[in-house]
């Protein structure tokens, strides 16, 4: 059966190995029309039978259903939509597919969003995708709703959700008033405060800040929070960071400028990967944490546990935010008149072995 | 224009500040009909105009768009879909969630499909999801093709995708004769072999195997070509331990195991999630990586790099995978009657700091 075997071409100087089947596949849809005719009834007949509500003879469904069956028919979701208005397809947007964070994210959303017969479809707006061309596809594909997951995402895309009438739930942002968004997040204002105050119990005084890009809402709230913490002992950020993104690569770069000041006592990082690469950045410099240095990250993704890491850190509900989000689109589905509400999640601190003991 | 500002009810013992917005904001789809009456021209004018190489006049097509525009209509696909017959929908398919290697493949698998003008539908078969569900879900929408991703998924979804015909493309699968499935993946034999010819010329002989599950192609592949790479030299593994998922959990605890038998020099592992388990037990047991015991693992995701892990790893091509398979998915929705081939792309050798120097 097989045709031939053969190695090459080459792509991009590794070789590969091919294999060829001699094999007819033929990818046809069975139609109602199909089944209509194969049960002997009106495709009129098939079409109620698959409506939810539509009146069929008992005998003449399951006859119809049996014939659907054999064949392999499925009812065409997108001509249902015609009729009913809906799709049940939910745009899931994001920008941030670097971030282990979002692995658990994606996870929890496309889970909750299957329990409840919805279908994510998927938006990637990373660096160079035009954020025009995402909202005009996600109206082609009458999406009932759209749910963004990000906090670094620029306005621009939200405002075109909304001007295109799109029900949009912004998880993991930022509420901002007069926007008629519907907000699920973590208190991140509170999630810095926390911080603060762990710290401080900590012992620590001379404390930097390295945070995620200054544009993110994360970033600008976590650090409020922060300052408004230290600022009730009379302190203030050691320095501020700013990194570009919220990656490993950038908690490092930053974390080698730190270092060079040595009055620099612990740093809270803007998240979990900003504060391993820091953290790596210590290793690399021979200074050992938490002795040396102390260091705090935000999130608690599964990494933040695992030994070579051990990190302590702000923990915000993501599990939580995500169900509240799944169930807030369902309800803008059935009835699209809920009243806009911003929901802020309180973070909680997990200390585990990167702060100095008390 | 803030209604009220309230606290409560806790969720699982989180405090939640929810704020709610009094505003109305309609969700009113802008529909053809519109577009018509505004520009003064039939429905079918309208539907023309964003019908490729459908005939309207000029003058009436500009007009069209500018009210078009004006109002923020698109086209819908849906209805679009059901006279072409193609919806530019591509189910997406995987189990591996929890996985950082999946971040990467979402991220590429995406964007490469939007290049393209396709739509990733994306479905979780983590766990409990019905795989027969997920295959009659695609077809109502009528999916143009699948790309399912994932080397542990039980055979039973592509025989209910082939059964359905749906264009099915397995990525990072392996091939099984008979099976009119594309795929495109690693060769992983080839990747196996490699691991026990590296570990061979670092000078290991008493070399252990913690694989994957052993249900997935991907661990059974990689073994055979380990066990062959070593047969050459009339060696086998010093053992073969199975883990029930690739996680950092599983290739902790079977590190444990394995360090009980103080003759293992090294252990080749079925990839780099195990293998930051296994580097993170021998770290708690205060054996030195790689002073006592020599690690290799497979994939040469980005954390293999960080300082915490700095992990020597045969390297699959992830990008040329993806590359590949999106381009076959373009190839089928465009002409189903691609020949069926599999291709698999050979594996390299990335040595940093987890093998002992020669």
């Amino acid at each position: 059966m097989c045709v031939k075997c053969m190695v090459g071409p080459a792509v991009n100087g590794l070789s590969v190995r091919t294999v060829f089947w001699n094999m007819d596949v033929e990818y046809m849809r069975v139609t109602a029309k199909q089944v209509a005719e194969r049960a002997g009834v009106s495709v009129s007949a098939v079409s109620r039978t698959f409506t939810k509500g539509a009146s069929v003879a008992p005998a003449t469904r399951s006859r119809i259903q049996n014939v659907a069956e054999v064949l392999g028919y499925q009812p065409n979701a997108m001509a249902r939509s015609l009729m009913t208005g809906r799709t049940a397809l939910i745009g899931l947007v994001s920008n941030n597919f670097n971030n282990p964070a979002f692995m658990e994210i994606f996870d929890l959303f496309t889970r909750r969003l299957q329990d409840h017969g919805l279908r994510p479809l998927l938006v990637n707006l990373s660096d160079d995708t035009d954020p025009q061309k995402a909202v005009a596809m996600l109206q082609q594909y009458n999406v009932d709703g759209v749910i963004v997951a990000s906090s670094t995402l620029p306005p621009a895309f939200i405002t075109g959700c909304l001007a295109a009438h799109i029900p949009t739930i912004h998880a993991f942002g930022k509420t901002t008033p007069g926007n008629p968004v519907h907000v699920v997040s973590a208190d991140n204002l509170q999630g810095g405060r926390l911080a603060a105050e762990v710290m401080l119990r900590h012992g620590y005084r001379r404390i930097a800040f390295l945070g995620g890009p200054l544009a993110a809402s994360s970033t600008e709230e976590r650090l409020r929070g922060f300052r408004a913490g230290l600022q009730q002992h009379k302190l203030a950020p050691a320095c501020e960071v700013f990194a570009n993104n919220y990656s490993h690569g950038e908690g490092h770069a930053l974390m080698h400028a730190i270092l060079a000041d040595h009055s620099i006592e612990a740093v809270f990082c803007g998240d979990d990967l900003l504060a391993m690469g820091a953290l790596d950045a210590c290793r690399d410099m021979h200074r050992t944490v938490p002795g040396d240095m102390g260091i705090l990250g935000f999130n608690d993704i599964a990494m933040a546990a695992w030994s070579a890491y051990d990190l302590s850190t702000i923990r915000q509900p993501i599990a939580e935010i995500i169900v509240a989000a799944v169930e807030l689109s369902i309800q803008l589905v059935s009835n699209r008149e809920v009243a806009v509400a911003s929901r802020h999640f309180a973070c909680t601190a997990i200390l585990r072995n990167t702060l100095r003991q008390l």
